[in-house]
């Protein structure tokens, strides 16, 4: 499993192609991005952070008989995925009001949604990434329809799984953003990463953020950023 | 089937009550508006044709079997229609890309759209209108997962029917916004208007504007879009 040439570079991780045609080296920088890579800042060690917490995470998901990119972490920084041809959209889970919707409906930060509210966004830069339905995803030939209703149901399930175990970790997941792609058989497997990078997570007694959001806010410096990284990894990892 | 009081007025239409507690009156204005009520003009006669086109489109799709508000024209500005708790959603259906999706996704205007884009806003204006999907429609509690999908499938079936029935007319129906409201025992009823102020509508041969389009862009005056709208009434009377 040695990386042979690299395949693509993102905001925060690179990928490399392995001798294996169907296994890739996902490799975590120290990037931290947001306002769709507008703000993009560099902190030192963040990278293996989010390399551990994303493979606590995943590793759970597979228990759960979710089918992940995840095969194995290997080092610091890096982990052994499946390769997949990814499906560019961004599909956002919502458990509780925040951010852009909040501002969208004029509804109070941190109200409960009791139906789940999953949103897809048009992965593209040029477009800046909009907000879509099904119908134009099926349009746009990204997806189809029967596709999309596939990862809507794993969606739930992942959403269920993720819910109880943050809750155990006492962290409420009040959203969450995932990735799919599909593997050589079309089969579709939960890819990307799911990280306080991608996540609004919350202290369950103090509500205290325990995510990216506070840094994007400019609350907080890099240090503290670290800090609360190191904070969920701890939590993640105590039984 | 007398007026009583005054039940609301909007930006093109007010409605009375009747001695029948089942029935209203649907008074057709003079107003044409767009961008969200932003501009809006008077145009004398413009209410007598749009209720005269609404009651032919209506009187058609009630002849196809659907469900809608529409009972008879009473005179040149009104009908009798079924009285309706109106859903605050605007739906809109796609079968050629333009207008605000145009911009949205970058695709040229005139592009046709084969897998019918259905798209949903909520209806506040305090909020513009915002696009939203099913679950936001849930969450805010102005429909039911149930409810949307059965009006999905009367949509479909007001697409199909309608794109036969100005396609004889020479016309290509390329977007249109429909609204839904409830009777008393909770049926669903086709409402609103359907007419060149709520469609897209083009010529199959030269492909003119024949509907609010141009008006909206400031590219005809009052009296060039009486006569789109005539010319439309014309096209439809003819068998």
């Amino acid at each position: 499993m040695n990386k042979t040439d690299l395949l693509s570079e993102g905001k925060t991780k690179k990928i490399y192609n392995t001798k294996n045609n169907f296994e890739v080296i996902i490799h975590y920088k120290d990037n931290i991005t947001s306002f769709n890579g507008k703000k993009n800042e560099l902190i030192s060690y963040k990278g293996v952070l989010n390399n551990e917490i994303n493979s606590c995470i995943f590793k759970f998901l597979n228990s759960c008989g979710i089918k992940t990119h995840f095969i194995k972490k290997i080092n610091k920084r890096e982990q052994l995925c499946h390769k997949l041809k990814m499906i560019p959209i961004e599909f956002v889970v919502r458990n509780f009001i925040c951010g852009s919707l909040s501002k969208r409906l004029k509804i109070k930060e941190g109200t409960k949604i009791t139906n789940q509210i999953t949103e897809i966004f048009y992965k593209n830069d040029k477009l800046k990434d909009p907000f879509i339905n099904d119908n134009h995803a099926v349009f746009l030939g990204i997806s189809s329809y029967n596709e999309l209703n596939i990862i809507y149901k794993i969606i739930n399930n992942i959403n269920n799984y993720l819910n109880k175990y943050f809750y155990k970790k006492n962290i409420i997941l009040a959203d969450f953003k995932v990735e799919f792609g599909k593997n050589y058989k079309n089969e579709i497997f939960l890819s990307d990463e799911i990280s306080p990078d991608t996540c609004r997570l919350w202290d369950k007694i103090t509500m205290k953020k325990l995510d990216k959001d506070p840094f994007r806010k400019n609350m907080i410096n890099k240090k503290e950023i670290l800090n609360i990284y190191t904070e969920v990894l701890e939590r993640l990892n105590k039984e």
